[in-house]
């Protein structure tokens, strides 16, 4: 997809906020909500702020990653008690460690029953590629992103579609030609993850022209280059994702209070950049969600 | 060059205001300064929201583009008395309309003597090539480039370089490998010009890639693209630059109401990107100006 | 535009031989036709080994570039006279060394009479865009290319377009989109001119990607730079100039013997890549030559 | 790292033939080698053709794909006992299909086991990253080729990496930056692959953008794609790699006859260009392989 650095062809831009992510907690910046309430209050300030989607992982009662589907059910009937903010599941999970201590990722079935969580998500994320995620294996077969996105089209919940290297685009647009995602696709173009492609912005433009016309996307940069590529990005005509997931820090060595703090920031380069901040309901209707 | 997307490796951001070019006036944006006073007052402001170069065209009583050198003589005295900011003179100085209403460019002759203004301008560019700039010749010829930075050379004036293509960039490395341009070079990458490289973000990284590394350089573009480009560049590194020659808008429909104005939102991106903006001093030091 | 790899999806290859160029004449290599006999023999020896566009540039009885129109029309009638091979002329002329010995270009006006040679040129290049060629300004305008393609257009002649940059791309879209130029556009690329964009593979696929989906194309380059240049294009679905005019060796340090030479090489190669070549029939259709 | 098309700076081209490949065989060409006795005379054949380096998989007698370690040393056996060229034994080994009628990939364990078949293969390819090649997961751990390059290295067996996205690219020079393979690191760069970077010049072009200056590479495309790109790399300076296992086709529809028809092709382009085909000393050299 050709970009443009022309505003007045820019659509509104959708502010996703990653509260919590798969992988570090309080250990790393203490303002990160782990508990469905704490996460709760959390979406609900980012929502105040001008967040339209809150992605979510959970975390058992010792703040560790978990798969658990009460906790992911707990959270979102919190998060939606407080706000509207739209719901996004990552349905990787996120790594746990076994009892040998060894990393792991969840089975296929265990994602499988994400479809199924009760209240629904407003929408979930396929990773679209097996590759070795800092060092541990994250499978994400063909056959099993296929099976994935059929039982969300079952549900109607949509789906973003998470690349992380120009193959992975590829395998998008194999589940496009199938006929089991329909275009146009979300992308968020995941960059520096150890195992993905470079967080450059060369690599950026990389993935962005494998994107089919139409295409909506984001970046998903972390720590250091998570703030200019994201930023960047927007400047182009995209989305923007940022949070604690992403990123603890507010600039060079000072932790961000909150994740409110990180979408705020976030509103303000948007109006100084002249875009206007996408509520909920133009979120609902750029993914097609029904009331 | 390869670019990086970690703030963790960048610069202080220079900030230039191009606060009058050489084709619309007060006719665009009736805040545009065309006097030497009122370009005096304007860099002044701009000083104090955060830019450290201001670029410099001058015009006649009447409000029209001129090369007249008493001119650029009065307003560069009158900035110098007001602020520190560093004075930068645009060696293509700007198009005239010739007796029979035609568009036309000063001579060779004409440009060679802004060398020898007094007060000695702080930075001088020159234009990398030849081209139909808005369909009229712009011409900037090897030999003319060369005799102008050797001048240049002689007087201890710093040269910034802007290019308008590829293929001005190789214009300029065959000046270094003569030895006549010093490394590194300050480039400026002017993007969406009618008759040059169109403004879109690709175009931007393939002027990089050819750039050398350890380079300086800033987008420049025009209108609707200015802040898109010119932000997205600030992202990867790039200092910047902004005025009322190159946009004046603040934002879709509302005209700037100064030069300054364009600053203190420049400003206000860079501390939102955690990039510190370079004082009068720092600029001095990245150009080598000697006091 | 995108480009392909696959070669099931590819035309047949136009083959151009630009047998006397502008600038070189027989002290670079005594083999290069300049007179209009040896030129229409070589020609006729090109056409025998598969090209069917011959790109001609004229020579005076001292072998000196010229402009004189009886002798593009002597040469036009001699080569016409001994096979179908097409004859493109080419618009620049060439430089020519004035009375006080200084290169110059020809006056637009001189170029225009080129769209009134008798026998009628069956294909003309535009050059599209002004720029300092080896150091010597080359004036193309908007108005001269404009004026030059709506004289072809009203004869009946196609067009080919040199791009010698990103912008001189940008100049031929603007001329389709006003309506002087038709899609598909034929593009030959020129790189590697002391001037131009500089002659890499990477420089080759910035100009491609700028080229309109369906437009026809074929790269130009001079020199070192002409066989892998030329070859790789043909490799990504391009048609191909060789010849004299681009290349007096045939091998580095050795000297072809004649245009011919170049021609049955790149045939051959053609044929190992599974390419056909295009016969003169095939690409009077490709350029919608009528009879 | 830059591409050059400058004929002058390239070097001797090394011609890799993979004669047997891990998926297809007799089925889709009958010429195609399976047994040892067979891959020693086309290695031979290919040798004598003007290949340097015989890329190897190995075969059951009923022809199925085999990581049986005593067909890999017969195999090897009989190429040595027929002629010099080298022997390159890919550790992918190739998928099988287990009792269960499931296509599999070989354990970790066994694929260590090729580091001590005698004789020690001349060169061993490691495949960058974990993806799912045609579906099929093809585990790639970092710590399984750390662990595989250390064994090489302390055997004296020089590696090839086999990258199939820019992920790969990166990952290959954290092995470099920890100090477990050196530089020039020779690269193969393989598209087209179900599952990897699609087979583009494009994304051809990228890859090569990622490599560190000096790197040595190679691209190994498949079917259609095969002949354009790997042809294209060789007019860019690339080594060049064809074979049975690669292409089954000398042409739309038509089966090559032999591996070495399909070298012979690649030597007589070679030869076109102007480039050098490397002996087997030559490669020796540039493998560092000790004798």
């Amino acid at each position: 997809m050709l970009l443009t650095a022309d505003f007045y062809e820019m659509n509104k831009v959708i502010i996703t906020v990653a509260i919590t992510g798969g992988l570090h907690g309080k250990e790393a910046n203490p303002n990160l909500p782990e508990q469905p309430d704490e996460q709760a209050q959390s979406a609900y300030d980012c929502y105040n702020a001008g967040a339209s989607i809150c992605h979510l992982h959970v975390r058992d009662k010792a703040g560790k990653s978990t798969g658990n589907l009460k906790v992911y059910e707990d959270a979102i009937s919190k998060i939606r008690a407080k706000s509207p903010i739209l719901v996004q599941v990552g349905n990787g999970i996120g790594q746990y460690i076994d009892e040998e201590g060894k990393q792991r990722t969840h089975s296929d079935e265990h994602r499988m029953k994400l479809l199924d969580i009760k209240p629904k998500p407003d929408i979930i994320t396929i990773n679209a590629g097996s590759f070795d995620f800092s060092g541990v294996l994250f499978p994400n077969s063909p056959d099993f992103n296929r099976k994935f996105v059929k039982g969300a089209n079952e549900r109607n919940i949509p789906i973003e579609c998470e690349v992380y290297d120009i193959s992975h685009v590829a395998n998008i647009k194999r589940l496009v030609s199938e006929g089991v995602l329909k275009e146009p696709v979300h992308y968020s173009l995941v960059l520096g993850i150890d195992g993905g492609i470079p967080a450059t912005p060369e690599n950026m433009l990389r993935l962005v022209a494998e994107l089919p016309e139409g295409s909506s996307w984001q970046a998903i940069a972390i720590s250091r280059y998570q703030l200019p590529l994201t930023v960047a990005a927007m400047c182009m005509g995209a989305n923007i994702r940022t949070g604690l997931e992403d990123n603890v820090y507010i600039r060079r060595s000072q932790l961000a209070k909150s994740n409110a703090q990180l979408v705020e920031r976030v509103v303000k380069i948007a109006r100084d950049l002249g875009r206007e901040v996408a509520t909920v309901e133009d979120t609902k209707k750029a993914f097609h969600i029904l009331d």
